[in-house]
């Protein structure tokens, strides 16, 4: 028997439905209404459309400047000038992590993300305060969006000495997950750096995920490294590559043979339609061959860009129209990394829209999922664990 | 003395003021309360800022399908499969060009945008029953909505014989531009298809609008012949060429010499910063060169694809995220397109947020246009010639 039935919803297969949530737990999706226990509260979901909550895979919530004065953005255009600044601007203005990253995570749940994988920098000026903050909002947070942490060298790992230390210290806290960058550019020692991490994600048993704005065969390189490692040490399934604009950077035959290499060591591929018009992963094709997928907003009105926000029906958006997806099967793939996708790469059990599964979902105004992608409406209705935790686009948490 | 005063909004430099209207013109914008004639109506703007209202200067309502039956897009990749779909289509679903294109209008004023550049199909299966329509909605709307309507050959024009005189026949009764399509490409013919619409601009001294999708040197090319004629004709700041993706397809030194060729004969460039990971104009350079850019949305929920929204805010934001646009400054490149650009491109006197100017303007929440064009909350207040025309998001016409 439910606890509460929503009746009157588009449901994925296109029929209007019902579903019945029992506690935590969807107990029942069906077309037509829904059985009723005499004391289950009964909504009516007005024809709207009912949609698996998302999740957001690749988030930066403690960069997040939301809610602050505007930030005037004046950085120059590469990866260590717009690194340093935010370095620097952050200790000048001693942010509030806590607070910043709780505002961000506010406004994924009114959105309607439920799951989220932040990565959270780790440094040598900052210290743990921005992983401090973020394992505070974990928890203030926790009855809306599960919050799992990735320690991420954003400023580099073996070039900027004691951050291997604090990363440790941070998984030894809770952090969820060991995050990499650029081991060549970046770190300026790919053996190193891949060696290092890999090492620290099998001695604290968690996954990896690892950033790589590396362009062609510098990249791909990389992820050759990652696969030689991943196989080695029995990873597969444990390892995502995020960005990986290299995949698009590649001659044809290469780039088919570093597919054959994410599939065979059962490496994820993380891609949020990066804005510019360089190379990006093709994730038709990736999806095709089998590689599996996911998607994030990556940060959030930040020192690095004003332009993300954190609604990952945008986020579908933005993956389409920089893919030139026009055919509704193709958008369905950018519209799946956002949430089915997101869950299996991050490892969310009993996701989905399915009986026994957690009640973690989304009513909106639209009549199919392209439609709502589309338009974006204010979420009607947003359950985490079957709680009610935004209505008409505002979070209640 | 005013007739209207709306007090408290953030003006373009800033600082708060109030904007003065009298009848269809504005008659003060300053900063702090401007003088209020003892009859004239006075609204609290609320903090909100002020902004020029917007011009969508490369629209095509006939095609848009909003509003009816969700279009399944099944459709294949090349432009000519998409143009032939599009064709058969509007044959067999005997679209009501009156209505589709009023509903395009309306979002459109919903949204802010009070002028527009159209471009309407003309070919001989549709014949001018989309040309038709649209000079309807011209009528229906023109209290909220301006209409430039250019006579365009979708579905090629020499190859096409009797499009000539169709778009000839469009032109004697009311069309204000002729339209040219990939003289290389689409006809197979360019010195014939650009002397063909030359010629026909000439004679019924009509500005000239040509879509461009033509890549690297063909497209390139087609600038230089387009440039020759512009410059015999002495037809400088009449001519436009919409996408020019070619402009991001050619090596720098060319590019260089056909920013030459734009500037010295005064040929704007539309962008609107295309879908996909195909070259694209420097639209900063562009600018940065003083050639005159202006944007618009395309296609909307159309045969092409679903993704585009009459929206101008949406259109500065896609522009921004393909251009990679971080800085402030450069930002407001792209949104600049979106007002004062295609005002300028498509010849609107009188336009922009000064006294004496026609009172075309939009209110909506935001800190600053950028944080508008990020949050893209329902518009406030929509004002055409003085005349209210939305209010919260809804269209009054």
């Amino acid at each position: 028997m439910s606890t509460m039935v929503i009746h009157n919803l588009v449901l994925e297969s296109g029929e209007t439905g019902s579903v019945a949530i029992d506690g935590s737990v969807i107990s029942a999706i069906e077309p037509g209404s829904a059985r009723v226990a005499p004391d289950a509260v009964v909504i009516d979901g007005g024809g709207k459309l009912l949609l698996p909550a998302f999740v957001d895979a690749h988030a930066h919530m403690d960069k997040s400047l939301l809610g602050r004065e505007w930030y005037l953005n004046e950085v120059g255009p590469s990866l260590s000038e717009m690194v340093n600044n935010e370095r620097r601007y952050r200790v000048e203005q001693n942010i509030d992590f806590r607070e910043q990253t709780g505002r961000v995570g506010r406004r994924m749940i009114a959105a309607g993300t439920t799951h989220t994988r932040s990565f959270v920098d780790i440094d040598t000026d900052i210290g743990l305060k921005a992983f401090e903050g973020l394992m505070h909002t974990r928890e203030d947070l926790r009855q809306g969006l599960s919050i799992q942490v990735v320690a991420f060298p954003q400023s580099g790992m073996l070039v900027r000495p004691g951050t291997v230390e604090l990363m440790e210290t941070a998984l030894r806290n809770g952090a969820d997950v060991v995050g990499g960058l650029d081991p060549s550019s970046m770190d300026r020692d790919p053996k190193g750096h891949l060696d290092t991490i890999f090492r620290m994600a099998g001695r604290f048993d968690v996954d990896i995920d690892i950033h790589l704005h590396e362009p062609g065969e510098l990249g791909a390189f990389a992820i050759e490294l990652i696969a030689e490692r991943t196989k080695a040490l029995g990873m597969q399934g444990r390892v995502t590559v995020s960005h990986a604009f290299c995949l698009g950077g590649v001659n044809d035959g290469y780039l088919a043979a570093l597919i054959e290499l994410l599939v065979a060591n059962d490496i994820a591929i993380m891609s949020h339609g990066p804005s510019g018009g360089r190379p990006a992963p093709p994730v038709k094709r990736l999806h095709e061959a089998g590689v599996r997928l996911c998607a994030g907003n990556d940060g959030i009105r930040d020192t690095w860009g004003p332009l993300n926000m954190p609604d990952m029906l945008l986020r579908a958006f933005l993956i389409t129209y920089r893919n030139n997806f026009r055919q509704d099967e193709d958008i369905e793939i950018a519209l799946r990394m956002c949430s089915y996708g997101g869950a299996d790469v991050i490892g969310l059990p009993d996701f989905g829209l399915g009986p026994g599964n957690i009640a973690d979902l989304v009513i909106v105004e639209g009549q199919n999922p392209i439609e709502a992608m589309i338009e974006r409406p204010a979420r009607w209705l947003v359950m985490t664990g079957g709680r009610t935790v935004a209505r008409e686009g505002a979070c209640l948490i």
